[in-house]
């Protein structure tokens, strides 16, 4: 191996690959399967990957295909998925600005006192309690909701809630109804509470410990904690307006609705695709502007270090924040009175790039093995798969199993290849022993 | 107006203006149009504008459309567009490399000696001159050609040869047959002579002045010379056994050829898609597999300061680079000995990830104009025009006005915006004045 690839970066791709591999052969037990005999390697397979990569795309009809244990196994690989990402890519940053700050500056005591200064046992204590704190307060109210409201018995509403609930904070987007929540598209209870939880888990473990301590003093935060606050913001904003501004007429999707309805089913529509996976509306009805969109603000993805894909909304304004100090001919780029690191930057460039270059691969890959799937769909359908969104346009059940392996490593790539490249990167500059003379081809 | 936007790289989009405003307007005189009455304005403006930021994308069938007056001012506005380009960007690229070196190292008199010191008025002699000899190159291989071999009138060969190689060389793409060159698919000698000639016109003259200098030396190469040819190179045999490898079978295309057929074919293919704009195949008729990677190499595009488009092949092997020494953990991007500097980094991360955005909003706007256009023509067609390349999947001719006027702007915008911002940014970097402090949010 390169000296590029350390120990720690390598942990979060093998622990991901075991899990995958326990957890296709536990799909693929006879229990799991609600018809007799069991599920084919290649679903289990695809199944699996998709609850620990806490992706939610499925190939099977999920409340109907898998049996009771099956939906169980499902929510305890997603648990292990979405706890894993969120421990291991916390602690990973916490390494990373931990030795960077002591190559750089002597700050280390003062600026990291917060949570880099607890152990490993105490980050994993801190992330299972508000895992566990915001999944019961969306269960709740869930449960409360199915039984009054939808005269569940109280049994089935609390399992259901809990199932829902873990899908939502771990951004899976599992769900036990065929439709996804399509059924409570007008229904703010359910529709806020997974859009919270959705978001809650979307802005991952350093923002939330941060916010938590300084949330009254935004002047405090440090650059990531804003760009992350603000990305989430501006995003959850704009995606709500355009999808309103897309929708409002269309008769398969947000037609139908009277106003409130309308509003709340384009904000439900907007969190999920920042990896939620839920879908309250028909997206395979949806404007092809809107997919496009969709496509984009699913790239895009949520906070780093959370169970959101992408590759991620700090990336995605960082580089916002490059070319518009490149236009405004800024020799630093600046973001409140820091300055971004140049290998940040490059990070930022990298991780972009290359996400660019795995959708593109994998569109391509889908459209050569397949026969009728318009470009469009191949695209919406790898960009959810690398974002590990989950969302669909309906394509997936029907495509073939070599397009189901394609899909799969996406998710697996798309989940843990932008931690174990940046971190990878971070931890491993080398430093410098002599320079070449500086030479600036044309561009453009 | 900002400091950012100096007066020499405003010269390129007020010339451009001029330049299909007056197009227009003669466009519009009935003399030009076959057929009694003139061009309505929006087709008018079209296929000036076509003309002038040398795309070839065109509304009406252009042999039957327009008279011989007005082929011979599509060949006129051709050449002033191309002449143009390549002029202005040319002595653009001389201006920011002399600022730089003045400004960083003192090497300006030795390196620069070859072109630079040459006056303005040397450097247009020099180019009219490149242009007028490859042109007429051109003109006599199809000349003899099509008067040899096609029976044509020794005149109209004369003409139709001359017509052809002017587009050629200057990367346009109108053609005077309304299936562009495909009657001539298995026909080296016209396919090779157009193919050539697009090939040089796409090199652009800062390369060709170094290669005519020193082709014996690749050693003494500047970085943007070596990363020009290299880029050439590898694309124009990559994308010929990518053509080969998807369409070898497609009864639509390849298929019904022999295999020296197939070879020319696919390597005609490939260099057109580096803006050429002519096509010996029919692209509607290719896989959707081809039709993604047609995108891919359109937007590429050729050499900086040539006739060709899209974001230039230096900008995107720059890049690759970036993204290589990020993932080794290198503090410097090395290129062959050189290091590249960091602004020059930054200008190519912006000229690549604006020409994303204005693709994906023609794309999105192309859809959101039309009805029943499916999503990969779109981007198809955006891309085409953004890299003034030309090809078409054949459904231009059908969209409505507002969005041909959707197509005028991107191919305006991406013929003078990335000279234009490129030199803003490059000649206007400002100094600094005091730092801020350094952070590195986390990315990925
Ligand atoms: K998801
Ligand atoms: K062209």
């Amino acid at each position: 191996m390169r000296s590029g690839w350390q120990h720690p970066a390598r942990i979060v791709p093998l622990a991901f690959l075991c899990a995958i591999a326990v957890g296709t052969a536990l799909m693929m037990l006879p229990a799991a399967r609600a018809e007799p005999g069991h599920a084919p390697f290649v679903t289990a397979l695809f199944t699996a990957a998709s609850a620990v990569c806490v992706t939610g795309l499925a190939v099977v009809d999920t409340p109907t295909y898998w049996s009771t244990f099956g939906h169980v196994l499902l929510t305890v690989l997603t648990q292990v998925g979405g706890f894993g990402i969120m421990t291991l890519a916390t602690l990973l940053s916490l390494l990373v600005s931990r030795r960077l700050r002591l190559r750089g500056r002597l700050l280390a005591q003062a600026e990291s006192a917060g949570l880099a200064s607890g152990n490993i046992g105490a980050v994993l204590l801190r992330v299972a309690l508000v895992m566990l704190i915001s999944e019961s307060l969306i269960a709740a109210v869930l449960t409360v909701r199915l039984w009054v409201t939808y005269d569940y018995a109280l049994g089935r509403a609390l399992w259901e809630a809990v199932f829902h609930a873990v899908q939502a904070f771990n951004n899976a987007g599992f769900a036990l109804y065929s439709d996804s929540i399509v059924r409570f598209v007008t229904d703010p209870w359910i529709c806020l509470s997974l859009g919270f939880g959705v978001l809650a888990g979307s802005i991952g473990f350093p923002v939330l410990f941060e916010l938590a301590r300084e949330w009254r003093s935004p002047g405090c935060w440090s650059t990531h904690t804003w760009l992350t606050v603000a990305g989430t913001v501006v995003f959850s904003v704009l995606g709500t307006l355009i999808f309103l501004a897309f929708e409002w007429r269309n008769p398969g999707t947000l037609g139908p609705l009277n106003v409130p309805g309308k509003m709340l089913a384009a904000f439900t529509q907007d969190v999920m695709t920042r990896s939620g996976g839920f879908n309250s509306v028909d997206l395979g009805k949806a404007n092809s502007e809107t997919v496009a969109i969709t496509i984009g603000l699913m790239f895009i993805g949520g906070g780093s270090a959370s169970t959101a894909g992408g590759i991620k909304v700090t990336t995605f304004l960082l580089l916002a924040y490059v070319i518009w100090a490149e236009i405004r001919g800024e020799p630093d780029v600046v973001i409140r009175q820091r300055r971004i690191a140049e290998d940040t930057q490059r990070q930022a460039i990298t991780v972009a790039l290359l996400g660019v270059l795995l959708v593109a691969a994998g569109t391509v890959a889908l459209d050569a093995l397949t026969v009728d799937v318009p470009f469009d769909r191949a695209l919406f359908e790898a960009t959810s798969a690398f974002a590990t969104v989950g969302l669909s346009t309906g394509i997936t059940p029907g495509l073939p199993p070599s397009a189901h392996v394609v899909l799969v490593i996406l998710m697996y790539v798309g989940r843990v290849g932008t931690i174990a490249v940046g971190t990878a990167i971070a931890l491993n500059t080398r430093r410098r022993q002599y320079r070449y003379p500086e030479e600036r081809p044309l561009v453009g």
